[in-house]
């Protein structure tokens, strides 16, 4: 676990820079917008990403505390503050996933040279990274059999549309599915 | 705490079956875009809300089960399923807000009559829902002075950009300010 959450605490705080950089970007965007339906549009990613950095300052200090504890006994899900870190954690993977979805929006749009290569770089760092937390934690909840349902599991069961390229084909597959129940969009 | 939970139990259920109708709503347009990019970006926001939906499968029984509580020593932050309530409350507090962003922003696409008429509708009920989980919570981590810090409180100690009309003015306000630490746009 210590290995875990050291890689965790590399990978959260790579992130909140990364943030910082991508609001860094936004806020004269935001401020230069041609009309409010633009600037709705990057304010509330401005502010998605706020939500996602605010959460971070809490939940890296988390990670470092654990990191730091010598008792292996606190590991275990009978503890409330391990569940918590494990919760927490499972809500920055999707916090990753929808991030990586951002950069590659926001590249559609900032095409010149500067903003682009900054952009492709924070995405291929995030992608890796978000694979990387997925995985991590799938051995992580397989390990402690503890009864933490993760209620976003089926979107990551079938596919990953993030991966580059073609991931607009399996968009389009997926969708083929009709039905509207949890998990109808895989 | 059994009235506030009352309430909470009712607008969870009803944002729950407005996230179903805006993904029936969403997903010709997926599978109709023109191209990656509107795509992408209806799948984005689609995704988001599939993620939210699934959080209120978990968290609405929690709520419903609070409410049957016939021993009010359980409404204790002592408690840690109750601690775990008022975290998940706090952060679906956050899910209503996106929402509302979300809906305003389709709002600006889907101008035809039976579209915008249903988004308008379930608008006014997510702000008016927001406004009351807002302002009851503020109560109850009040109350309970327990150790959870609102990471977000800082956004909603100065304004609402969400009230209509003229958000887009407190927008542009709250851009003036510079430098991007946490909540330097209020």
């Amino acid at each position: 676990m210590k290995e875990e959450l050291s890689i965790f605490y590399r990978i959260f705080t790579t992130t909140k820079d990364a943030i910082e950089k991508f609001m860094n970007m936004l806020d004269p965007v935001i401020q230069n917008a041609k009309d409010d339906h633009e600037r709705l549009y990057y304010h509330h990613i401005y502010e998605e990403e706020e939500q996602r950095l605010s959460r971070l300052v809490e939940l890296i200090p988390l990670i470092s505390k654990f990191e730091k504890e010598k008792d292996e006994k606190i590991f275990s899900p009978a503890k409330n503050e391990f569940n918590r870190l494990l919760q927490e954690l499972n809500l920055e993977k999707y916090g990753l996933h929808n991030f990586v979805e951002h950069l590659d929006l926001a590249l559609f749009q900032f095409t010149d040279e500067e903003r682009s290569s900054l952009l492709k770089q924070m995405r291929d760092v995030s992608y890796q990274d978000y694979q990387q937390v997925k995985e991590m934690l799938n051995k992580i909840n397989e390990r402690f059999d503890h009864d933490y349902v993760d209620p976003h599991a089926h979107h990551d069961e079938h596919h990953d549309h993030l991966a580059p390229p073609g991931y607009s084909l399996i968009i389009k597959q997926s969708n083929k599915k009709k039905g509207f129940t949890v998990g109808s969009l895989i």
